[in-house]
């Protein structure tokens, strides 16, 4: 693919900027990119393993000449970063984000953002239960699917060459407003999480059940769990308060409809459990279908 | 591994009895294996992919001269299967089965066994979402557990020779009584199944989320939740009527467990909820150590 920018700044280096880092490269998307981490160990690592051309030690100084500045830290950090690189941002510059909610990352982004740069949020649904700057991966967005909420009055010509970019590390694109944004994640990420991580809390709290029955018998389908529970804690706090909304509207019908199967489990209503369970087969074989799983039994563990 | 029994008899054929197969012969575990499934279609089937040496047309010919009979059927059939089979049980056999419950297997399966014959009931602690003659395979229980809840009484030697079946089919074994591993699997097991097959009907049911991006946007985590979700109906129908109890209790204590952290996130308490997710953390860690899950990020989904 071609070079589509001459510098691109990664602001936090985990998970996600790694991913990117990597993708870029396989694609020979940008002719440099320059990374920053709050904690010198962070930067350590990275220089360690070669992620980024070059890492620098103030934020400041990564994005000075960038004309993509990427932050990719937790949403409750974004609002903080986006003031302390704005004054040293490029005129013509796009600034993104890769956020896990988005109304809120644009509230906290956009009013510290100079005249004459854009900014456009993205979200790439595509992730992993590690973190941090040895975490990433060239393949982790392939074939999955980013989405943008741009802002009213995005510039076309800056929009279509920041999704030609998310296409060259081999995702999909979407557009939709923020609100729908964070409504559509509280559906398919951050209510699923926040029950991973609750019925984890609660094996690992039962005293009757030790410690060790709890991991010894979890491949009943327990491990599932614990594979989402293990995800970054400081990411997950900042998703729940920063998307609160519509994660507790999603909540209040989740719990709803367990009450309704509880009572049915109460009352023997076979009926009900059997063609609940049955409805639910179907979701399972569109993802399959639309390339957004494995279809191998258990994601293909006992693949040897 | 030396051979165990002359006959083994498998009554129903579906996921478990088609891993067990594959696994007895893998290791030469038994001279001859016998099925039989209530339908037609799927003793069709398994004489096509040659599952079981022979495939007979009655429960009571499969069992006849059976060393070992296995009920492989789900746990609401399984009282009237072993009635169906216990006049034609050898003296002398062992009769097992694999139901996912115990404490409503043993009451309905005990009553119907004849004097002279063994009764061991068994767990294998391995499955995957699919089901059916097709679904198994020799390296299902490779390094996961088998629970055994062996009534009073139960001949030593009987008990022994039975282990070495699951530990020729790659198990290990544990022992327990029936009613605490009813608790333990509605902990690792059965709650999650729960709570996966609501928050996947929760989803579907949204009118707002169209079925489409449910499905295109699965990879931020949901996606999990619908392989677990995708598992046989009348299998968990099953379960959940017959571990009525202990599935109670424990959803009463995720459902406690959630209140606390809606309201966490409902109040903004930020480090409620990252202590929370700080301490699960540890339990994937344990599974991991005890070869209980892949280690790599995405259960491998990624490598390629
Ligand atoms: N992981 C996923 O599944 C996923 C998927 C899609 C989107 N996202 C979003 O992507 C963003 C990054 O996630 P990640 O998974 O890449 O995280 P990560 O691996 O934990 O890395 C986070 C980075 O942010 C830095 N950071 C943390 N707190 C900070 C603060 N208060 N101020 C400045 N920098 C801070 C960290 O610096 P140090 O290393 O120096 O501590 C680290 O470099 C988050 O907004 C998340 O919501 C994540
Ligand atoms: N799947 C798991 O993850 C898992 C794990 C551990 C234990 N188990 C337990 O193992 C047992 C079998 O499960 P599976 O996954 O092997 O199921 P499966 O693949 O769905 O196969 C079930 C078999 O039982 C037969 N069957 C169904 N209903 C019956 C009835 N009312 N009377 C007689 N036979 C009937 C079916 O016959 P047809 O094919 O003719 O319909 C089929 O051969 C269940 O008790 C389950 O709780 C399952």
């Amino acid at each position: 693919m071609a070079q589509l920018y001459d510098r691109v700044a990664l602001i936090g280096l985990g998970l996600i900027a790694g991913s990117m880092f990597h993708a870029i490269k396989r694609a020979g998307l940008a002719g440099e990119v320059v990374g920053y981490a709050r904690s010198a160990e962070t930067r350590d690592v990275a220089r360690e393993i070669g992620l980024c051309d070059r890492v620098v030690d103030s934020a400041a100084e990564a994005v000075e000449g960038a004309d993509l500045v990427m932050l990719c830290v937790p949403v409750g950090a974004m609002g903080a970063v986006a003031a302390e690189v704005a004054p040293a941002l490029k005129q013509g510059a796009l600034v993104s984000d890769v956020g896990s909610t988005k109304v809120a990352v644009i509230e906290a982004v956009a009013p510290h953002l100079p005249e004459g740069v854009h900014f456009i949020p993205a979200h790439p649904l595509a992730g992993t239960e590690q973190s941090g700057p040895r975490s990433g991966f060239a393949e982790l967005f392939d074939n999955l699917w980013c989405l943008f909420t741009p802002l009213e009055g995005t510039d076309p010509d800056v929009l279509a060459r920041y999704k030609s970019l998310w296409n060259g590390m081999g995702a999909n694109v979407d557009e939709m407003d923020a609100p729908h944004h964070d409504l559509v994640l509280a559906v398919t990420s951050h209510t699923p999480h926040l029950i991973a991580y609750t019925m984890v809390g609660v094996a690992d709290d039962l005293q009757r059940v030790t410690d060790s029955e709890v991991v010894k018998y979890s491949a009943a389908g327990f491990r599932d769990f614990t594979r989402i529970a293990a995800s970054d804690p400081t990411m997950w706090r900042d998703v729940f308060l920063s998307n609160k909304e519509a994660t507790l509207e999603i909540l209040g019908r989740f719990t709803e409809e367990l009450f309704a199967l509880q009572r049915a489990i109460r009352t023997g209503d076979g009926d009900h459990l059997h063609d609940y369970f049955t409805r639910t087969r179907a979701v399972r074989r569109g993802i399959i279908d639309a390339g957004q799983d494995t279809d191998m039994p258990n994601f293909g563990r006992n693949a040897k």
